[in-house]
C-alpha cells in the first residue's frame, strides 16, 4: 500500500475512511510545502504506537532528509521499526521504486519548490491459460506453471503445442499518474500516455488564470488539456483553492475540453481501470 | 486569545468551531509529544497566509527551541510576522506571562518527559462606582476614572468622602488551571487553591490504575481528588485513552470523589466561573 503526500490530519482522515494504513510500505512526497508533508511525523508517529515493525520507506526531495530525521529523532525516539529516506531528484523523470508487481517513476513538475508527480506502473502479469486447451490435451496441473512462463506442450504423439495456443494475453497494465502542484507544463503530456487515471491538481478555474500563474498552480482547463494531450482514461481533479465553496465550476471547465472527470474529495475511492 | 497545546490538526478544528484564530496571540505548550504540538507549524503557517502581522508568542520547554526554529525556516520561509519563542523551566511554578488583564504561571507536572500546566489568573478589575453616590454628591463624570483608581471626593464644604463609599468591591478574579499530562501528584493540589476551572487529565479509569503509572498518566479518580483537595469549583476531563467508546464511565468514577464534573470533548465551550 502506498500513501503519495502526507497534509496535517492525513492520519485523522486515513483513519476515519477504516483504510488499514498499517499496511503502508512507502510513502512518496512531491514536495516540501506543510499541505503535502506535515501530516508525516503524526502518521509515522501512529504506526509506531500500533506496534509496526516493517520498515517504512519515505521519498522526498533530498532538501527534507536532515530536518525530517531531527523531527524523527524528537518526536519518534523509540520508534519500534526503521524509516528509510530516500532522496529524490524532482528534475528527472526516473523509476525510483520497483517491486514484483508496480514500479514507481518521478514525473518533473514546475512549482515554487522543487516538485515530481509520480507514476505508477503495473507490471505485466502472466498469460492467462486456456481452460479449455488444458481440458482438450489432457495437460496436467502441474505444467500450468511452465506454460505460464512460457513453455509449449509435448503431445504423447511428438506433436508441440505452442505456448501461444495454450494462453490468452496478460491483462494489460495500468497505471495511474499523480501530479501536483504544478503550473501548467505544455509538454507534460509526453509523460503520460495514455495512464489509467491521472490525477491533475486544478486550483483555479481560468478566470484566475493569473494567479495560477503567478503561483505555480494550474486552472481546470490546463489539467483538461494535459489529460486530452496524453489520452489518459480518466481525469481526477482536485487541490481546490478555497474560495470555490462548490468545485463543480472546475469539473464544467475541464468537461469542455476532455469528457471524463471526477472531483476529488476525501475518501473518494477510485477504480484504476 | 490563548491557545494551550496544538496537537496534529488543530488548525482544521478550530475552522471548525468558527473560532476567530487569528486572534490567538499566544500559545502554550505543556510538552512536546506530538499529539501536543505537531499541530504547531501548520497553523502557524496557515496564520501567515491569513496575512497575519502581529507578533505570535510561543511557550514551551527549550529543548524545542532548535528544532522549531529549523522547521519554521523550512515550512515558512517568508512569514508576514514574528514568531517569539520563549523558553519555559517546566519545574517551577513562576508567572512566565503577564499582560494587563491575566498571568500566567506553570505548574509542574510529571509525566515521562519535562511537562507543566498552566494556571491563568485573571488580575484585580475596578471597583464599581455607585452610580447612587454619584447622584448623591453631584460628581462630575470626568472624576470617575480618578475614583476608581483609588480617589475620594472632596465636597464643596470641605467634607471628604472617602473612596470606600463610592465604589463596590472588583468582581472575584477567575482563574482555570490546565493540567496535562501527568501522573497523580498527591501535592498538586496546593497550587491549585480554589480555581474556577480546573483541567485535569483522566486518561484511564481505575481499573487501568498500573496503567496509568506506567505511562504516568492519571485515573478519573486521581483528578477528582485533586480537584476535591484543591476545593476548585469546576472539574473538566480529557485525554482519554481510545479504550473507551464511552467516556462516562470516567465521569462516573470522578464523581464519586467530586460533585461538579464535566466531559472535555471536541468543540465544547466552557464559561470560567
Amino acid at each position: 500500500m502506498f500513501l503519495v503526500d502526507c497534509a496535517e490530519g492525513a492520519q485523522l482522515l486515513l483513519r476515519r475512511t477504516h483504510c488499514r494504513f498499517a499496511n503502508i510500505s512507502v510513502i512518496f512526497i512531491s514536495h516540501l510545502h506543510g499541505d503535502h508533508c506535515l501530516g508525516l511525523v503524526g502518521l509515522i508517529s501512529s504506526l509506531g504506537l500500533m506496534g509496526r515493525t516493517a520498515t517504512l520507506h519515505v521519498y522526498a526531495h533530498g532538501s527534507f532528509q536532515d530536518l525530517f530525521q531531527q523531527m524523527m529523532k524528537f518526536f519518534c525516539p523509540n520508534l519500534s521499526f526503521v524509516v528509510s529516506f530516500h532522496p529524490i531528484d524532482t528534475t528527472a523523470a526516473k523509476v525510483i521504486y520497483e517491486d514484483k508487481s508496480v514500479s514507481v517513476s518521478t514525473i518533473p513538475l514546475e512549482h515554487r519548490v522543487p516538485c515530481c508527480g509520480f507514476l505508477f506502473k503495473e507490471k505485466e502479469g502472466m498469460p492467462h491459460i486456456r481452460r479449455d486447451m488444458l481440458d482438450f490435451y489432457k495437460i496436467p496441473k502441474c505444467y500450468i506453471a511452465g506454460i505460464k512462463e512460457g513453455a509449449g506442450w509435448v503431445k504423447d504423439d511428438g506433436e508441440v503445442i505452442p505456448h501461444e495456443r495454450l494462453v490468452t494475453p496478460p491483462d494489460p497494465v495500468r497505471t495511474y499518474a499523480y501530479c501536483s502542484d504544478t503550473r501548467y507544463i505544455p509538454n507534460l503530456h509526453e509523460l503520460l500516455k495514455g495512464v489509467n487515471l491521472l490525477y491533475h491538481e486544478s486550483t483555479y478555474d481560468e478566470t484566475c488564470l493569473h494567479l495560477a500563474e503567478k503561483y505555480y498552480h494550474s486552472t481546470a482547463a490546463q489539467a483538461a488539456k494535459v489529460a486530452k494531450d496524453a489520452g489518459v482514461k480518466h481525469l481526477l481533479l482536485g487541490h481546490y483553492s478555497a474560495r470555490y465553496s462548490d468545485e463543480e465550476v472546475l469539473k464544467k471547465e475541464a468537461e469542455t475540453i476532455f469528457p471524463n472527470v471526477t472531483l476529488a474529495n476525501e475518501g473518494l475511492i477510485v477504480d484504476v481501470v
